[in-house]
């Protein structure tokens, strides 16, 4: 690291998510360090044990040595899917003097009174309406939306193309399929998603489901395992 | 009211999906009256019997204030999902001085050829593309499009992330739920979605449906109810 | 033909998508030849056999015209859903001095180290995210997606909406209907769309679909011919 670099951002993973997330945390983070010299912003890939120095032309750093490098303001964005790895990751990396940061793609649009925690993924074409509350290290891909007054716990994880309507609860380290529907509650009786539910690729839940269950199909039922 | 508005918008409702369409109705309209001094501009919810005198931030009106209020320019656009209520307060605004506006989002996308009516709510991530028709009052919440040759009559409802493909036909009142997909029609012989019919949402529909039912699943059948 | 036109531009097909993508093509193309006079660019359908001489304002020209057009730059995009007039059309116009030209609309978001072949047709709101491969003659309406590392061969339609996973492998001349959902494969064991197979509108393929077979549903299962 030349002692020119005054930030560093760590994209977390070297998986095809990070490589996704990549190259929209390198548009975003020039925008939000416009002030910054653009030789002194860097952004790299961090994996625990890298097998590459390179990936699609940017630098891996080992985590060890993201951890211990000697940069003035170091932030990073954990870019994978597991919701467990994003949260033994952020205990990690927390313990040493880096911040998370929240990556918000160029097409994605949060409107009113949302309130967002730390470390949040917002992929492109995504969209936050209004009055929702969400955890941290939140991860939606693209195309996904948290409707009017949802409730989101930690390390939620939303695959592409999730619609989530309007006061849906979702428990911690959930997990929402590609193209999943969820039926909007009403004020003071909001659809519950359990904590640590699956809610499969497709599937369109017309009621709440249970904490650590996995449910399939149109309407959604639970995964009967053969 | 002070003197100095001299356009007055009425985003009709305080619910979830006016709420929704605030945001995008501020920026809309910023836009569309850019050539209006900043602070002649004003723009409220509107509700039949508020309950408080702010939401987020934005006045609330009652509609006995909006419809008496004396300004020059007075326009309102209905942001609540019942059909019924938008016919119905539609029905009492148009007594009064103040006209429709359609409200178009800043990512939504009109194509070639389309006449769409009165009043329209076009959210984010919208596409209509050629050579559609739509009547009064259309609602087209997020991420929905309306492919080529459609004809959609008053007061029809999407809510998010509708997938009506070429050569639909859509009846007055008629409700199409989240991430619902209509197969297409073809010229001379539309799919057809009767008046007041709703589609569930997740529906997956391979043929025509009849008035004032529901239909909902994947392939889409008559909802039975038991 | 006026001596004047330097760059004419082909949309092959004057049907529903073909006056989608009119629109589109008629704003890329206007970026990126900026560099040409204005009247000098001309932009118009091109059917086998035309009925009429305008469509939506713009001229049609017949295939015959079109291909003994005496224009320096002769450019053409086939818009036209069917794989088969795709390959059929393609074949019979590169044996005149005419190129592919692919056509990137302006939401459309391609991420990093992609290779797609010539003559693409890649909508609005369509992301290609990274490292993925595609064949030519590739069509992506709107919403559709490509996530990473999936194998596209040629003259592949994607219907809108599509969510194709990360690691999916697609052959030839298939056809993926509107909205649905395909799963991620793994390195080294992708999901594999046959050649000549077709995925119903909103089917969940949950395992791969052999060549030249149709499957529907949640999850998608092999359509039963009655
Ligand atoms: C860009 C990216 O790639 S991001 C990744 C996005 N990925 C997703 O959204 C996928 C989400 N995951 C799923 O939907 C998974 O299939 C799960 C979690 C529901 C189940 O996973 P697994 O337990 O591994 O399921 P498995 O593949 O063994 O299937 C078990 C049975 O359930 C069925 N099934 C699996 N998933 C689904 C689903 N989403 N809907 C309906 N049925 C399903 C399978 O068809 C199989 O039944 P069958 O043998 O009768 O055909
Ligand atoms: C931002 C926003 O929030 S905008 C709001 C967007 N909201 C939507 O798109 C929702 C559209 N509404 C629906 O799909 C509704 O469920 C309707 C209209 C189809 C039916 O509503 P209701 O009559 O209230 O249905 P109810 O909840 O009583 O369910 C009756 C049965 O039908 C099933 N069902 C309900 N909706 C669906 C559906 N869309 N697909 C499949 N099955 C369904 C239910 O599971 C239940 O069956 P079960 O008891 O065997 O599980
Ligand atoms: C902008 C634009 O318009 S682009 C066009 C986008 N269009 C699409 O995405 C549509 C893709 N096409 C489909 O899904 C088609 O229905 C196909 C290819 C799966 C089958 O087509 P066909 O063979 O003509 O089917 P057909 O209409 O005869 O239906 C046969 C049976 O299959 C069912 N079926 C057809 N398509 C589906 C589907 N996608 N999912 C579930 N069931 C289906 C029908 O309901 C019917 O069963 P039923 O009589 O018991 O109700
Ligand atoms: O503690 C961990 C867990 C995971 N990974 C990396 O995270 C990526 C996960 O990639 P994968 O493709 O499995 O998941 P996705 O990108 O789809 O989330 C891989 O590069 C792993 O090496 C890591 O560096 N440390
Ligand atoms: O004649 C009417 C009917 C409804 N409403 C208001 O419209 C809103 C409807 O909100 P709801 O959350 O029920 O529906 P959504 O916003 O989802 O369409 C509420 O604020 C109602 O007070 C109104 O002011 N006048
Ligand atoms: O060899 C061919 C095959 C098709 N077409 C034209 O392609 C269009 C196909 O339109 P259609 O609505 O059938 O299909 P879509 O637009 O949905 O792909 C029609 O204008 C056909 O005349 C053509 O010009 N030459």
């Amino acid at each position: 690291m030349t002692n020119s670099v005054e930030v560093l951002v760590g994209i977390i993973g070297a998986g095809g998510f990070a490589r996704e997330v990549m190259p929209v945390a390198q548009d975003f983070l020039a925008k939000s360090f416009a002030h910054v010299p653009e030789e002194s912003v860097k952004v790299v890939f961090v994996e625990t044990t890298p097998c590459a120095a390179l990936l699609n032309g940017y630098e891996i750093m080992s985590e060890a040595d993201f951890c211990t490098a000697d940069v003035k303001n170091k932030f990073f964005n954990i870019a994978i899917g597991s919701s467990r790895h994003r949260k033994d990751i952020g205990d990690r990396l927390l313990a040493f003097d880096c911040e998370p940061i929240s990556i918000l793609a160029g097409s994605a649009r949060i409107y009113d009174q949302n309130q967002i925690g730390d470390g949040a993924t917002i992929c492109d074409n995504v969209i936050i309406t209004s009055n929702a509350q969400i955890g941290k290290f939140f991860q939606a891909n693209i195309y996904s939306y948290v409707a009017h007054d949802c409730v989101l716990g930690d390390y939620v994880t939303f695959a592409p193309r999730v619609s989530c309507n309007g006061n849906v609860h979702i428990g911690d380290f959930a997990y929402i399929g590609t193209g999943a529907v969820i039926k909007q509650g009403a004020n003071g009786k909001p659809t519950i998603i359990g904590e640590g539910a699956t809610v499969g690729m497709g599937a369109v839940v017309t009621k709440d489901v249970p904490p650590y269950t996995t449910v399939v199909g149109n309407p959604a039922r639970l995964l009967q395992k053969t």
